[in-house]
């Protein structure tokens, strides 16, 4: 059964029971599983991570827009986080069983629903945009709810979808397909907050490191430490073995230990997969030998695996 | 759903047609899932690798008994694997949700079953045996089936269970508990198998080594080098991770690189999991940050977790 992620944002992160309602309208869709969903009272912004296949999906993003656009008004929306719209960001992200490829074209089509039935405007972001200004998130966000209007009328920045002009009270959406995203950090053995962020600035791609890394510098008072703040948009193409042990050589450039790391949130098992290949130096080695891949696999593609006799 | 997981070898690798039909006869039993089966013709030894929950798997392996008996005949049977039996050795395996007590449990009832239905004595083995003269399996297989009669006389050998002298053709049964079972190779860039030989004995536990390792130095004729091949037997006590490192400093005393490692057949997700905790010194991680763990948990079981917005 292939297995697509879809993770939308939406802005409103105080008001508990809207909140709550918002996300019963999805759970309640057919073939749709629940897998996460947080506040963030300063943010003003919530994160709701669902499961499923194509049509359910599509389904439960609608019937998210519904749920959502009479209870949120941008225009007396704050918080820290910026956003474009009531449901500001909603990526799907290829899990199993499907390509990115049919995360693009599930993104164009809920976003022309989207256009059709709620008359919002969309961008497409990532992957599903094939216009290399739009691809970015923060450029398309830039400006905010507030610009919107001014932005549309700028050169380039018409709509993907829908209406030219915002939507009075939800603004616009951006819809799009990405790769799944891995918050890490990583902690040093140092109260010297300048080190993180000369550590993140040589990592990230924005100021010269690697191409799906964003990273910042930042101070854990607590615990009188300083963390390395990571976002891996891309584990298959810059892994997170890679960056710990660049983050481990940069770090010992200023006397500095590698405490340890931590993962925020979900993690691919492929991501941990692809950290033990590289760190056994495993040849030839499949997804389909991981026996939890093997026990989902239907009966009928059991073919003949090398065994040992036990032992 | 808790998941077991049992890997009957049984004495016939030869007759194909055989094996098919006995594999077929737990293949039929409900609620068993098979994962793989392999037959070994110089051993003249199959291994038949399936999953279920605790009822159906002593099913299936009473039908495989019932399938296996009245066409193997150990007096007659010739193969370069030791063996004790028709049905020679049946481990039960934790994998998911269910604990090690629970997989003893399934043993000792299963074994009392064999014993019952088919007059076969049962020897239990590894975690399932009270004595540790009589959880190594070579202990129990020394002697082989040609030795039983003088073997089971002797003090300290009755059989755990059933008739107290061999069965005519079948012979005894090794049924138990264990860990899943890793079969791992470590090539060297070397000619020298004296190399790989010396690694092996300074890795394994029958020699000084590690406690849940087994191992031996093997030459790969075609490809010109050497080869230590490893069976880890408790991934969770003696890690992957920590047997490569062992190897890669112990060949550095002979001035030997490390070419590359392989894993044969299946591996736990959680194991591999465990290299990238261990290289990336990852702290306060948990395996419900897995997504594909959380995707296959019920929708009941979330819980928020801390997530990042987008991105």
């Amino acid at each position: 059964m292939p297995i697509i992620e879809c993770v939308p944002n939406i802005s409103e992160g105080r008001r508990s029971n809207m909140v709550a309602r918002i996300v019963d309208a999805v759970r309640r869709v057919p073939g749709i599983r629940l897998l996460d969903y947080s506040s963030d009272a300063s943010h003003n912004r919530s994160v709701i991570t669902m499961a499923g296949e194509a049509a359910p999906l599509k389904a439960a993003v609608l019937a998210l827009f519904e749920a959502a656009l009479p209870t949120i008004d941008l225009r007396t929306h704050q918080g820290e986080h910026p956003r474009v719209g009531a449901v500001d960001v909603v990526p799907f992200v290829p899990i199993e069983g499907v390509t990115m490829d049919d995360c693009i074209a599930l993104a164009k089509e809920t976003a022309r629903n989207v256009a059709e039935q709620f008359s919002v405007p969309v961008y497409l972001y990532e992957e599903a945009s094939s216009n290399p200004l739009r691809k970015n998130l923060e450029d398309i966000r830039r400006g905010e709810f507030e610009g919107l209007t001014s932005k549309m009328a700028t050169d380039g920045w018409l709509p993907d979808y829908g209406p030219s002009t915002p939507h009075a009270t939800a603004g616009a959406a951006v819809i799009g397909a990405r790769m799944p995203l891995i918050a890490y950090n990583i902690n040093l053995a140092t109260d010297r907050l300048e080190v993180a962020r000369k550590i993140a600035a040589a990592i990230r791609f924005s100021s010269g490191g690697f191409r799906y890394v964003k990273a910042m510098g930042v101070r854990l008072a607590e615990r009188n430490i300083v963390q390395v703040s990571i976002n891996l948009t891309n584990y298959e193409k810059t892994p997170i073995l890679r960056v710990f042990e660049a983050v481990k050589r940069e770090a010992a450039h200023y006397g500095v230990i590698v405490l340890e790391s931590e993962i925020v949130g979900l993690v691919p098992s492929a991501a941990l997969a692809d950290v033990a290949v590289t760190a056994l130096q495993l040849t030839q080695f499949t997804r389909d030998q991981v026996l939890e891949t093997r026990l989902r696999a239907s009966a009928d593609e059991v073919e003949k695996l090398k065994s040992k006799p036990d032992p």
